[in-house]
């Protein structure tokens, strides 16, 4: 079970890069009292993720960890959290026997690397021993036992228990907290391993708001940067005039831009690794291929893969100028281009921007076209996907 | 403090109607573990609500009792759970001084009654202490004590409290789980009171997460019902056939129907009292003198005052007879009226419905305005107020 490659962007605010156990998977803002310094290894690390839990108090049929948050199982989240952790060598997820197929299409639509199955027992710990049978063979030296409806759990916290577990073997504290858990990893795997309280943010899903809570959680996390991609440098364009505005109204996220080279979207040069919402200004031409050559390269990056990505195609125009009703008709493609879109994971939207020569009614335009930017970043409503709005 | 008149629109599965402490005043559901009959009168009881804090681990500077949620602070939830239990009389809220002026704002705002100040102290104690204080002149039976970060709390929970708190005055359980607060109540309001641990429901809103947990929750809750207006009862109609496809699309949504009188909206046959939704089907005529008219009975009736409204106004036209862009443009004054009504908390949007001959097509178009109008309503956005969507 060796990591496979990093196939996939990684996650906001994670690094990745890098082969597995060096300096550079660790990120460069670990605090200082996280127990290991950049650079140290962790040892021989693996995962065990109990999940097979009926989900009882959440009120709904579909087990906890299967619900979906913005179309994806939760499950899926705790994996990615647990194996974007390049010195996590091996992943062990237990299901019960009839979720066993779910949990395999699972792996191979999001892509999950690193993962192996066992069968849950009838009781948490059974899934644990279980878990930690089939990893006996590997002999890794720190198990972490991971709830599978803990989704954001941090590296930094991971490290920290993996080196309070090498530095302190099986303390007072583990007995006191954790004693069949850890019974179990010592008795059975001849590992050590350590049960650990975490912090606020590795709060369990454990009812239907924590649901609620969880999407929005990862909704605001994947919307905290927009890419405004332009053809043009010009500062007075626009897309610029269009970035100043948004910086000001969402003035907690990053807003990045790029310009768009003649042959398509050059998306080497975008900030693919955490940007999720792309603004589009005045990039579409008539016959639209430098946009479908766009889509084509962002579906290629494999961002929407996780994530549905934010498409906005913001076209500007002079509305006392032009007629309104044909140039809205002469933009009607984005409907069907939205629909094949959308079966991608990406939203694709149209914005029709008033560009006025008066200055205020330009502001007032421009304002209203950042809220409703806004919006679609922050909702990512695929029922919205295809529609034309108007600022 | 006498209780004044219930002017507001009741909420979701809460029966307001009826004399305060009348029998009529509880909910039939009542649980038969409850603790007391429907009929049984609590007597005379009065809330206090610590609401000092300054909300350090939100990690945001608004204490979070005065955090928005969909634009209404979160204690004005809070008051509102309590106030519509019309055998509360007296509910005393202690703020610090430095709040008292934006307290005072918004109870006058939201239209909260029985409510008066106290002096919020350094801890929670003293400013249970000082709410005690205030309600001493009216010596209640019973004091509810209840942290004014817990909004979700229903009638059926606080008559067990109440009656709890009748029945065994002060325990053992409150003495090891409440002391001070208990203690405190005795020693100063010459009244029985309890500290009781609530159920699930009752959590409080302490971390950020819970706050988006809240707006989802709240948000849940008031779309629960969805009223379908149109201008006929024939069971042909557009307005039928869409009601029909809304119920397959949200089965867990209540929708229901009115026709619409000629004189415009008789919200008097509206399911006012749960209802913050409205589709209104091919009811626009040209001069929209009829929507005007179902708009201002919609504001006078108070829906709007506690939470946004919804009203989408569907249009359905045959597009292969009529061209799309002109009948567009037709519809643009929608956008100038969704200006004016965002202000008065009704969120107004436009959309087409492709009413083909196609049979397939036909369906299509429902559909896709089905899921249309449900992420309108979930949502709630009001960036997108005053957009003429498409299906």
């Amino acid at each position: 079970m060796e990591p496979g490659p990093c196939s996939r962007p990684a996650e906001p605010g994670i690094c990745v890069s890098g082969s597995p156990g060096a300096g550079s998977a660790f990120p460069a803002s670990l605090p200082s009292g996280a127990g290991a310094e950049p650079g140290s290894r962790p040892g021989t690390v693996a995962a065990v993720l109990p999940a097979g839990g009926c989900g009882e108090r959440m009120g709904v049929r579909t087990p906890k960890q299967f619900c979906r948050v913005l179309e994806r199982p939760l499950i899926s989240y705790t994996l990615q959290a647990l194996e974007r952790v390049c010195w996590i060598k091996d992943i062990v997820v237990a299901v019960t026997a009839e979720n066993m197929e779910a949990m395999r299409s699972i792996i191979q639509r999001y892509g999950h690397k690193r993962i192996s199955l066992a069968e849950a027992g009838a009781t948490r710990h059974r899934s644990i021993f279980n878990g930690l049978k089939a990893l006996a063979e590997d002999q890794p030296d720190v198990v972490i036992i991971h709830d599978a409806v803990r989704p954001f759990v941090e590296e930094d916290i991971l490290l920290r228990v993996v080196t309070a577990a090498k530095e302190h073997g099986c303390s007072d504290y583990d007995f006191e907290f954790g004693t069949e858990c850890l019974q179990l990893a010592l008795k059975y795997s001849h590992t050590k391993a350590k049960l650990v309280e975490g912090p606020p943010d590795l709060w369990k899903v454990t009812y239907k708001r924590d649901l609620h809570a969880a999407e929005s959680v990862i909704k605001e996390k994947i919307s905290q940067e927009i890419c405004v991609v332009m053809n043009t440098k010009d500062e007075e364009s626009a897309g610029h005039l269009l970035k100043e505005v948004l910086k000001k109204e969402l003035n907690c996220v990053n807003v990045t831009s790029t310009v768009l080279d003649h042959t398509g979207g050059n998306v080497q040069k975008f900030p693919t690794d955490q940007c999720y919402s792309f603004i589009c200004v005045n990039v579409v031409s008539s016959d639209f291929q430098e946009i479908q050559k766009f889509l084509s390269t962002l579906e290629e990056s494999g961002l929407p893969l996780l994530y549905p990505v934010v498409v906005v195609l913001v076209h500007c125009c002079d509305l006392t100028l032009a007629p309104l009703a044909p140039k809205m008709e002469s933009l009607m493609w984005i409907r069907s281009l939205a629909e094949d879109m959308k079966k991608r994971n990406v939203l694709l939207s149209g914005l029709l921007l008033n560009y006025s020569k008066d200055e205020q009614k330009l502001q007032e335009s421009f304002q209203q076209g950042a809220s409703i930017i806004a919006a679609l970043v922050k909702e990512r409503s695929s029922a919205l996907a295809g529609q034309l709005l108007l600022a």
